[in-house]
């Protein structure tokens, strides 16, 4: 029921998704029958693929979190979610509000990581595919500790969505010398560079390594990471906004862009990044699609929930997981409070 | 010296800027007399506006800044900056090893404002003109008090560079409702919005608003800044390779892109940030011109210095530093010291 469109966007990627996605795969669809059914139809009924459930109610896209939650038992959502925890479904897919999605997993899901709330992934175009980027808006205070968990959640599900076997890992910071990022971030990295766990950590990278696909995951706290994600999406707005501009200016450049259309298009769609989301840190697959998604989008959503439900994704992070508080206290035994220590950042050696 | 070319770049943007600047703005030429004499005749010796100040020494570009420091007296860098301490110039302008240059200044000119380093701040391109975004870089870990700071700073070289009498002010966060950034962003914007300050504080920008020219000057902290920049420029020069990749891609395309090629050049610098950033926080003006400038980006960096060293710039600043003690005691009786509080964000009231 969620996103801009509701079933006739989600019903047909469910469509195209059943005539490509292996007999196995199977969906519960949440929401108002009548409205399911009657799109469903359209599609031949999905040849048995699918079960209807139905729900008296469902969360708004303008609701506010908060109060989403007080009534979100017996929406389309919470049932989707609740499919998840009772083991009916292996993954949940929405395209509805994100809060609410996020405060309704954790409810039902619990968190399996130490975090205030499931960290938001990005997914950055790059000259060498997809670089995973985390958190983005979730959690805005963020010690070593949780960005050291981060790592371990994006690491993984890189694998699993993008069938890379033993993904890099990059810790953002800033660039000189003489300033090399608060504590939390020299602890992380201090913590991941340790070998405790069982993946490929490459140290810091820089704000213009994120489109430049130097690693396949980068890790920072939702503050930075939100707003260098809205940073990037406003330059890329701003660019292409002077590039039409440009483009109709005079005669020559008209000309020039009408015969350079196709390029530009296919240009256009390369930078367009993912519309799926996961909500990591859930005792459970949870991903959001972004409510503006195609019923093409929505498909794609689809095909990465079943590439995490059929991977070692969660196993794989609980047994990283479980190698924090050793590291933690090996690395860091005075805490890992999130507090700034009085050392001076410029003495502190971080290689 | 400085820069990627030294006196081959800074003389003649010295002769384009006599040429088109009163009778009253002259210039004190620091670094090695004779590289300096030489180049200068090229220009007929610039009518006697330039007088050249011997020095030994000079900093390298890519000496570390507390070794360059330490050795710096006596260097062209040291005797220019010396040079606006003792009253000769009324400005600085160098194209140098930008965390030399920092260092020195802070050294001979001292801090103003309660900062660790002299705030930087870069220009960015938007629809409405140039925004200005601090601190990139120079001042990682911020408190309340030093975001009032860049704001204050922010706004004072905004008005004196761009020429606009009253600047608009924003504040760096992330976007939802949930989620309203940290403590120190929270603070800030309490004692910036109780009107203690002149200046035209508009509140919360998001990542997004940086390209979009919503207010004139926007406040971070350095890391958030150096990450978001950085990010920025990453996300052009990727988007402008992917560009160059689909326009060269057949044969529609190339004579497409061969046709618009005037429109892409004015596009391509249209996107150029300006070269030039203010040292901020000072007792006296120090402009940092990039070490790749050519010779008419150190002539737009000499114009800015005259704009600030003609307007009311320090005394502006000095004005509403003075007024932030009293801010601060009202707005955050229990003491601004940077330190993230237990009050979860999402129960923090903002508006």
């Amino acid at each position: 029921m969620g996103g801009d469109h509701g079933p006739p966007v989600v019903i047909p990627a469910v469509a195209r998704a059943i005539a490509s996605l292996p007999g196995d795969v199977r969906f519960l669809l949440h929401g108002d029958e009548a409205a399911i059914a009657s799109e469903l139809a359209r599609y031949g009924g999905a040849g048995g693929r699918v079960e209807i459930r139905h729900s008296d109610s469902v969360v708004a896209m303008d609701e506010k979190p908060a109060q989403a939650l007080r009534r979100s038992k017996g929406t389309s959502m919470w049932n989707a979610v609740e499919a998840v925890r009772e083991g009916q479904a292996s993954a949940a897919v929405s395209a509805g509000n994100t809060g609410a999605l996020m405060a309704i997993s954790k409810l039902i899901l619990r968190m399996s990581a130490d975090l205030e709330r499931p960290a938001l992934v990005a997914g950055i175009p790059t000259p060498r595919g997809l670089t995973t980027f985390l958190d983005v808006g979730a959690n805005v205070d963020c010690d070593a500790e949780r960005l050291v968990e981060f790592a371990i959640m994006g690491e993984a599900f890189h694998r699993a969505a993008q069938g890379v076997p033993r993904p890099t890992v990059g810790l953002l910071n800033v660039g000189s010398e003489e300033m090399k990022g608060h504590e939390e971030v020299r602890e992380a990295h201090r913590i991941l560079r340790s070998g405790a766990f069982d993946l490929d950590y490459r140290g810091f990278v820089e704000g213009d390594d994120i489109t430049r696909g130097v690693v396949d995951v980068i890790v920072t706290d939702g503050f930075t990471g939100n707003v260098a994600l809205k940073a990037m999406e406003g330059a890329a707005r701003f660019i292409t906004n002077e590039l039409r501009v440009a483009l109709t200016g005079d005669l020559g450049a008209t000309l020039g862009a009408v015969l350079a259309r196709p390029a530009l298009r296919k240009f256009r769609d390369r930078m367009n990044p993912p519309p799926t989301a996961p909500l990591l840190g859930l005792n459970g697959i949870v991903l959001k699609c972004h409510g503006g998604a195609t019923d093409r989008d929505f498909t794609q959503a689809i095909r990465v929930a079943v590439d995490l439900a059929q991977s070692d994704f969660a196993a794989e992070i609980e047994r990283n997981l479980r190698r924090l508080p050793a590291a933690l206290a090996v690395n860091c035994p005075a805490g890992s409070d999130g507090t700034v220590r009085p050392t001076p950042a410029a003495e502190e050696p971080t290689e």
